[in-house]
């Protein structure tokens, strides 16, 4: 006789299906393996009636209000696969941990506002919140942090964590499109919402980054600590000089420990064509973590989609029916520290400067003397013809292009030296940088 | 209070000792992370004198027999970090599983021979056997495989698996070096044994596969039926002409589900410049698995070394301090089922091919007469100038090196064409081929 983990689950959208899909294929192989037959008993969605990809969902127990199906003694196991930071979503798992069920979550907006929270509450229960499919779809980061790198200390984590960014980034740099075409063509594809903000401006990858902090350093998720900048602002020319210069333009999340804390941060940046992270392509996402035991691991998979995303979710309930119980953040949520956030300014790397030079003469050597003066020692650059441009009631005027790879320099020098270019006159348009990993 | 789990420690070698570095760094961390005090408690080695990186081992109960070590009431956990397929190691292991003892190792071999005999024994005893420092160093790939991807059937998993060999194929590929005085220089620097056949010859892979096989598609291990090629042929021209195509080459792991059974495969291969496991260089080592939900992932680490591999030893060790047990290749030992191999001719996919023909009129004809007849496609071709070689009693011969690569073919096929090529007289030496997967 076997026992039954019977699952309650909210939300029927992608990955909910995704999940129906993945049960109703695999329900022998997984209660081979768990030693539990896995069965959905009880769903709820916003829609009773809508279509679920051929899955007839009368045969579960409806709950209109998943809050209810949470608490309810009819499941073991609450599935949260809603979204969003607020209710229905918090509610629900609130009421699940509350009630000492054990929570699977792929909700990473709602982990990187109350993530603390949860992972107290589910202490007190002592019971599992569980979230793998809230990082990186498909990729076991969340298990690799929590479980197999239980003996290191974690100095560096760092990721490829948002596929629609990823897709336009590779489609610019593959295929010489500018930004807009590329976003609009992923648009229509499906691959990026009509509001595209909170992808492009790199929010999802900040809650993404928030979770893996945690997990990597031990420490309270702390998503508002995060410096965020998204690539919109990227361009073609960016792309184009980057590769001339051996680097290609990725956005990253990065969380590195420092002396004086710990810094988070979600940019695009310039990475060493030929590295690994520079090859990873289109909606593919991957993690590179660095441990003091383990050295450099990066993982790489499919960051998103219904049946990746499912597959994470299973791994989260499997653990649960072999009755694994991790903590949420890999320690007691009462032994995760304050987070403690490093001083940006303190970064330290190399910058590529894209800078639109007056065509006069003496412009190239005052730029230069401002660096040298900052402190800021030079690896290459590519200087172009100049060309005519404005007009209107600013006039005409011709600059050329000035593109610049610094040495490691801290970030408050590279600010500064581009503030005092941008005073005395010798840009055009606003000095632009872009951070590099050297990996 | 802490409970402590108190481990036995069989083998004080490069890991044993990189265990006890570990230990002494984050016993804290470790602590904090399982709710657990971890120590060891007992030690076992050939010789109690040596020196052992600095630790005190004196400290620790001393066993002069492992076997009795692991059968003891003194230790919680038997960690095996001695090696050998044979005893004392397979002694021991079995002591401890019979004594009801969970066992942590990282011997390869052992498992490859055994691997199914000691599943019985732990489950018998209901207690785990972990070995993710057996594959792959400090890569998390059993844990990926045993439990993050307990909702997929993998299709194919493949993997660099032998930094020995990685290392001597990049250096022959970035310096252009002869295979003969790269191994030379690998074993002055400690990268290859004076005897190198058990990494060179692909059996040090091949052990690794096994256990990778076992763990993808839940079946009993066979080390046996693995076809094993090793990297001693690879000439410094092969890897030329495989850049000039847009390949390198790289000794691959090959596990594979097909219709009549599953495929294990150990191999050089050719593999397309630009892919993920082209760029895995040196000594690192990396494993791709395709699971039908979670779709490509690929893994890629540190695959030897003594704190790489003490990372995945702690890691196993921390899922006993939290009472984690999984079954030791996933499932229940009484459902792995009996090893099915495939027809090694069946194999299908591209081919390299190195010629020496004669340097006469209508041999290449000849050639592309015999491939069309196999229904043999080619991809694109090679044809270098002739060259004089030979000489004392064979005499002087002018030959050509002509290199294809074929479309996806049958092994079957392309091994009937070199045949008849080679029987026709139309090659000075053996035809040579190399598979390409192109992943």
């Amino acid at each position: 006789m076997t026992t039954t983990l019977r699952l309650g689950l909210a939300g029927l959208g992608t990955v909910g299906t995704g999940l129906l899909d993945l049960l109703a294929s695999h329900t022998g192989l997984i209660e081979e393996r768990t030693g539990v037959s896995v069965a959905v008993v009880a769903v709820s969605a916003r829609d009773r009636k809508r279509d679920r990809g051929g899955h007839d969902i009368s045969r579960y127990e409806w709950f209109g209000d998943p809050v209810a199906m949470a608490a309810s003694e009819t499941i073991d196991v609450f599935v949260e696969l809603m979204g969003g930071e607020g209710d229905p979503a918090k509610a629900a798992v609130e009421a699940a941990l509350k009630a000492g069920k054990p929570v699977v979550t792929a909700n990473k907006a709602l982990l990187a506002h109350h993530g603390t929270a949860f992972a107290r509450l589910a202490d007190a229960a002592g019971v599992a919140l569980n979230f793998e499919a809230a990082v990186a779809g498909g990729i076991p980061i969340v298990k690799t942090l929590r479980e197999s790198l239980a003996g290191n200390q974690v100095r560096q984590v760092f990721g490829i964590l948002n596929g629609t960014c990823n897709y336009i980034l590779t489609k610019m740099a593959d295929e010489g499109h500018d930004f807009a075409d590329v976003l609009a063509e992923a648009q229509a594809l499906g691959y990026a919402e009509a509001d595209p903000t909170f992808d492009i401006g790199g929010f999802d990858t900040a809650h993404k980054l928030a979770l893996i902090t945690s997990l990597a350093f031990g420490t309270e998720v702390d998503l508002e600590s995060i410096y965020i900048e998204g690539i919109e602002h990227i361009t073609l020319a960016d792309m184009r000089n980057a590769a001339n210069l051996g680097y290609t333009i990725k956005l990253l999340g990065v969380s590195v420990a420092t002396a004086d804390g710990i810094e988070q941060r979600v940019h695009p940046t310039l990475v060493p064509v030929g590295s690994q992270i520079a090859d990873v392509d289109g909606v593919f996402n991957a993690v590179a973590v660095k441990g003091d035991f383990a050295g450099e691991l990066i993982l790489e998979g499919k960051g998103a989609g219904a049946h990746p995303t499912a597959s994470s979710v299973l791994s989260d309930i499997a653990d649960i029916a072999r009755g694994t119980r991790v903590s949420t953040f890999g320690v007691p949520a009462a032994k995760l520290k304050p987070y403690s956030r490093a001083r940006m300014r303190a970064h330290e790397g190399g910058y590529y400067v894209a800078l639109e030079l007056f065509d006069r003469s003496g412009e190239v050597a005052a730029v230069a003397r401002t660096l040298s003066e900052e402190g800021i020692s030079i690896e290459s650059i590519v200087q172009r013809a100049p060309v005519s441009t404005g007009g209107g009631t600013t006039g005409k005027r011709r600059t050329a292009p000035f593109i610049l790879i610094s040495h490691d320099t801290l970030e408050s020098a590279m600010r500064g030296a581009l503030e005092r270019i941008e005073e005395e006159g010798h840009a055009a348009s606003k000095p632009r940088m872009i951070r590099i990993e050297r990996l």
